[in-house]
């Protein structure tokens, strides 16, 4: 496919494009751009801060902004079973109802339905499971995650796909590739129809799967491509596999993928990810990796993760990073924190999601501006030097919580 | 004693009074006043939100002065095992280490050994006890409260105080007593000797006992008003007893007590106890009650607590109340934290317990303003009439935790 034919099929949205490159790096394949929503413009490369069921786990609204973060995701499948689409509507979508006033983009429910659900069965038509909170039946098909979105009021919606895990075989990859096309082409069809007035309509990405096969990665990216999207995102990565995999199975993927629209690499990542998938080409990331790890105490630094429980801070009277500019670190000890968390205070949770997320933001600001200075790759080097990876650690947790909840939903 | 015995005691204190009294109310006990600490002065009647770790859980010290309270309780017993006094004294003091900028009370841990710790033996040095997080042995005597507090740079500080539980016998309830009173001469004595500049002293409160007889409660407040203290507290009440009896009790002691002192109900109370102890001349108050209901999904409205989690809520979507200014109220609507308590997400004990502290402090507002304006009694009746009242059971959980913690001490 040319780039004069992805022109032709853009043209089949009337309005002006919703993505704006900015400047290209000149030695890697990084981007620095913008991504205008109906709740506003968001600056790419981005960080999504994960608000699952409807909150940034332990952060108001105000927090997440001061971060930095500038649109945030949700969580289709969560918020389908509690509090459930009617009760968002009637609130008056999912702004309101979170107070959360930028954009905000929503997955399909697919991903966690895989890796979350019970009993659940696939077919064509769709995906049936039951609710890992009661039981109770549920179905998803393509319209119906798309009219789950729509009834969100979400600014970015995201197709339903079929994900593989690493360990599936070959033909069970391909299998959900396919159904992923297939399912994309209804969910764009959909789209069209329920929301004629294209001004009302929010951006619809497409999902590029593929599994672990660079061909198939490619083919999967060509496809999703071909459709008429806002954005294209990679799914089916960062489920356990080695990091130097997941970096070839994306740059595959991108290779295929249109110059004139986002590319959002779905559920990355660490901050170190950030800088070499921004290298490959990616513009968008969700992670709740950065919140996670900060309940259990692990504070980012540009040296690497350092935990905060573990006795060195207990006399710590210094800020974590003494050249952060969070609300943490202008306010507290590092001893403080260690104190909140041995005596597992609420607060304690809050501040270390505020340094993380913040950090995450910091990380793309300069991403952002090395960009446009160009030193990117000299920027991206510095950090990759002195930051410590926790990768192996990380991929190994990732893989145990896949084959988990594989096995637990009978898969 | 006569009001100018009183004021010629006073006089052993050099510096300008701290407590002035601003207005009285005509019908009932009930006086506006302020209280001038080194760290700001207090607008009395005052509630003081209790932060027992040295945060108000779930809040931060920006959100509880937003909330209106200006004054902040720790527990001394919590600190003084963790993160322990060193820990403190070396971050430069509670007031940077929990950065609250504003005047700090603490008690003097003697409640807590006996609710909280395991294995105490109490003699007239002091007590023995063992911590309930690691079972390690610890000392408090009533010269080690006040150097812990010293320590901690607390701005009012309380004496060692031996408590005896409702349940307990005549005999006790005397000797827990005069034991106290021993207790606060040592206590006397040995700030003045710690602290000899005056104008570097902490205030010091003595705090009257006397179990659940008339004729002890009035002598233990005559012989706290004898001693050249700053402000006298009443303790040993809302420990189980009925409400009647504590107010009877409350009333006891405050016919003993001086005018030109603060009063300080400790522990206590509920909104409803707020209007009928200011009645009976309390200025000061500090309660678990808001924070701790409030991680219950229980919330203050001017027609009593509802619990946000009952399914009544899920499409309320108006704020909690109305006539709330809380930053809750003003943000979000019920559904929204019915959802959050529903789904176990840390945002809601956060929202929950801004509410309920706001309220306290509206109450306290108001019960200040009826005073100055003369219609105090006017608008306790007009709250009371409305506010129903969750007494009973209260008094049941109290009296339950207390037995419960007194039989798991061996006591």
């Amino acid at each position: 496919m040319t780039t004069d034919d992805l022109v032709q099929r853009q043209s089949v949205r009337p309005q002006a494009p919703q993505f704006r490159l900015i400047s290209r790096d000149d030695s890697t394949a990084a981007r620095r751009a913008e991504l205008r929503t109906r709740r506003g413009t968001v600056q790419l490369p981005a960080f999504m801060p994960v608000g699952t069921q409807a909150t940034v786990k332990s952060l108001s609204p105000q927090e997440v902004q001061r971060t930095g973060a500038e649109i945030v995701l949700a969580n289709t499948y969560h918020l389908m079973l509690r509090p459930g689409v009617e009760i968002i509507k009637e609130s008056g979508g999912l702004h309101r109802f979170m107070a959360w006033p930028g954009p905000i983009l929503t997955d399909s429910g697919g991903f966690q339905v895989f890796s979350l659900a019970h009993r659940r069965k696939v077919t064509d038509q769709g995906v049936e499971f039951r609710s890992h909170i009661d039981g109770s039946s549920h179905v998803l098909t393509p319209e119906r995650a798309l009219d789950l979105q729509l009834g969100f009021g979400s600014d970015i919606i995201m197709p339903l796909d079929d994900v593989a895990g690493y360990d599936s075989d070959d033909a069970t990859q391909r299998a959900a590739m396919e159904r992923t096309h297939r399912w994309l082409s209804r969910a764009v069809l959909h789209w069209r129809q329920s929301v004629p007035d294209t001004d009302q309509r929010p951006l619809l990405f497409g999902i590029a799967q593929g599994g672990f096969d660079r061909a198939r990665r490619r083919d999967s990216a060509a496809f999703v491509a071909s459709e008429p999207v806002d954005g294209c995102a990679i799914g089916g990565l960062s489920v356990g596999e080695p990091k130097a995999l997941m970096l070839e199975m994306l740059a595959e993927s991108i290779s295929n993928l249109p110059e004139d629209r986002p590319r959002y690499l779905m559920g990355v990542g660490s901050p170190e990810d950030l800088w070499q998938c921004v290298a490959l080409g990616v513009d968008m990331f969700d992670c709740v990796h950065p919140t996670r790890v900060a309940r259990r105490g692990a504070l980012f630094t540009l040296d690497g993760r350092v935990n905060v429980t573990s006795a060195r801070f207990q006399r710590a009277f210094g800020p974590i990073d003494p050249t952060c500019d969070c609300e943490t670190c202008s306010t507290y000890t590092a001893a403080y924190l260690h104190h909140l968390f041995r005596a597992r205070e609420l607060l304690g949770y809050r501040l270390a999601t505020i340094h993380n997320l913040r950090f995450m933001q910091r990380q793309m600001a300069a991403i952002r501006q090395s960009i446009v200075d160009g030193c990117f790759e000299q920027s991206m080097r510095s950090f990759l030097e002195r930051y410590q990876t926790a990768n192996v650690e990380l991929a190994e947790q990732q893989r145990r919580l896949w084959a988990a909840s594989r096995s637990r939903s009978g898969n």
